[in-house]
């Protein structure tokens, strides 16, 4: 997508062939500084200080890291090594486990000499994939954009939580995706970014990505959505998801259940976009078997701003030794997704739904 | 309530009998600071900067300037100017135009030189009415945490939004006045309370003024409360309201829909605590006939805290130059409502229960 006019990746291989350029995400909305990744430290690095965040750019970075660790040390141990180092910056993202069993399954087959070159190449392919992953959910969920579009012939309102958009993959990003090719298609949409408390991603990068790109948008608090519904300004709501149960329950980033629970109250559909990765076959009841992540408290009672003199501060918004609790994600049920828009097409969100696009995982 | 161990109310004259005393909330949770106020101009100031907020503390704080006026000029044209330099501070508050009316009412009918008594009387009269109005709310409100609490036996957990706590009248609160209440009687409780974007009044005045007051607690962003009520850990909601309708429709802080949502999915009880004046018997529907205010989108753009050296400074969330909406209010369909409790007691949120409490409203 494009930043100032240039289009960009949220990752990508430097010329010289030897190493890798991000986006520092800790930095933006108020500052877009890419930082060029040389070796596996700077790699880790980067995933365990959040530089980068969003479970498939997660993957991509780790399958680069693991490219630059080949440049330094080739041998089955210094592979070993690496895959461990880069497991472990954020234990929990599936995506970083299943890029680095990917990257070992590709390079234990090879020779020390063929390292650096086949880690390159499966570096880049993982990318490549993502972004196709993703551009096909952007296919496959922009009809349901344009049927509201032709049926109001105004300005599509779509609202959105947290950032699942480019920022969060290589490229298009999943729930920003359908509304990305609307809007390269000339479709008017308007995207009501929600906030997204307490780390903000919708103000600091759904919105920074939306402004970017040029897609009209407007930032909200996220207690507005369901105001906004009640009076006919939210035509659809596209999410992301960080796991899906088979039966179809979503769990994404917290606050998306009760926007949610007001589409179901206001007859607004509701949408979640999703590569097949994050379909987790193995469980049906989101809220009873999904555990929920809680996070350090400072991230609710501490937020970082631009004060007036330009610099990037830290400043405390809750009383002084207050108890803090920061609940990471929520689950939203089945029952209130209007449908899943996957890399293989929209499904309802049920088992059947789920089986007709991936018949391979029937028992 | 206590601050620090010291008894409180949130308007107070001096002893000296011709000035009136208040806290600084626009400087809470940082600073507690006790502003004097001696004249016309300091307490219009008071209100139109927000030092006071909260429809019951702005009247009482009119009532008290109308007496500070009297001290500069008692004659009649005194009184006019002094209520229409009040009533331009905040114009759509209704209990700001409600007091005005009255200390109008008082002091027409009485001489130039009874005025200055005459009004401290009725303002202080003022005042402690609207402390026994919430001093009954929470009387009434007692009965149901009482009764979850012997159900229990273990601390009730009862979430509220925004602020509608002592801070907002003159003591007690309206949705706080049951916890206080129940808190004072020796029944355990811990309150969740949102922080209540884009103003943050959960986090800036209710967590203080619970912390002040003993009260267990713990803060938490808006987005939280739809996943505690689905793992069962809120035992019941109370809120406050700025206006409710004749059907029973709750308008209050924006946000306050969403978490009557959750709680109508997990059937958790949802109550409304108010004073018999922000029933607005003239209208029905509060979605289709309450105007929603939109407010200055600093409000979600700019936040205040405290920087690392111990500086109050406002920083900027958002991207430069974001297009912000900045809705106040929303409403709460009476459908989703348990029950309103108000200085006369517990009815159902609809027109029969209204007019069960209230029966002199009757056509």
């Amino acid at each position: 997508m494009n930043i100032n006019g240039i289009s960009y990746r949220a990752i990508w291989p430097e010329q010289d062939g030897s190493s890798v350029n991000i986006i520092d995400q800790t930095r933006l909305p108020h500052d877009f500084s890419v930082i060029q990744l040389t070796d596996l430290s700077s790699a880790a690095q980067a995933i365990s200080t959040m530089q980068v965040r969003g479970a498939p750019l997660i993957g991509a970075t780790a399958a680069f890291g693991v490219a630059l660790a080949m440049q330094e040390n080739a041998s089955d141990f210094g592979l070993k090594a690496a895959c461990d180092v880069l497991l472990a910056t954020r234990p929990t993202a599936v995506n970083l486990r299943w890029a680095l069993e990917r990257m070992q399954s590709v390079l234990s087959a090879a020779s020390d000499i063929d390292r650096v070159k086949i880690a390159w190449q499966e570096a880049k392919l993982i990318a490549d994939e993502d972004v196709e992953i993703n551009r096909s959910i952007g296919v496959n969920g922009l009809p349901i954009i344009r049927a509201l579009w032709e049926k109001k012939r105004n300005p599509v309102n779509i609202l959105t939580h947290c950032n699942a958009g480019w920022l969060a993959t290589v490229d298009w990003g999943t729930a920003l995706a359908p509304i990305y090719a609307a809007h390269d298609a000339g479709i008017p949409v308007h995207v009501w970014v929600d906030e997204t408390r307490p780390r903000n991603q919708g103000a600091s990068l759904t919105a920074w990505e939306l402004q970017q790109h040029g897609v009209q948008h407007t930032l909200i608090v996220d207690n507005v959505g369901g105001h906004l519904m009640q009076h006919g300004q939210v035509d659809m709501v596209i999410v992301g998801t960080d796991r899906t149960t088979a039966q179809g329950d979503v769990c994404n980033k917290i606050g998306t259940y009760l926007k949610a629970l007001a589409a179901n109250d206001n007859n607004v559909p509701f949408y979640v976009a999703l590569p097949a990765p994050t379909i987790d076959w193995r469980i049906q009841n989101g809220v009873t078997e999904i555990p929920i992540e809680q996070r350090d408290g400072a991230e609710v009672s501490h937020i970082s701003g631009l004060d007036a003199t330009g610099k990037v501060v830290v400043v405390n918004i809750a009383p002084v030794d207050c108890q803090v609790a920061n609940y990471a994600f929520d689950v939203t049920p089945a029952r209130l997704v209007t449908g899943l828009i996957t890399e293989r097409g929209v499904c309802a969100a049920s088992k059947d739904g789920l089986l007709g696009l991936y018949p391979e995982q029937m028992a």
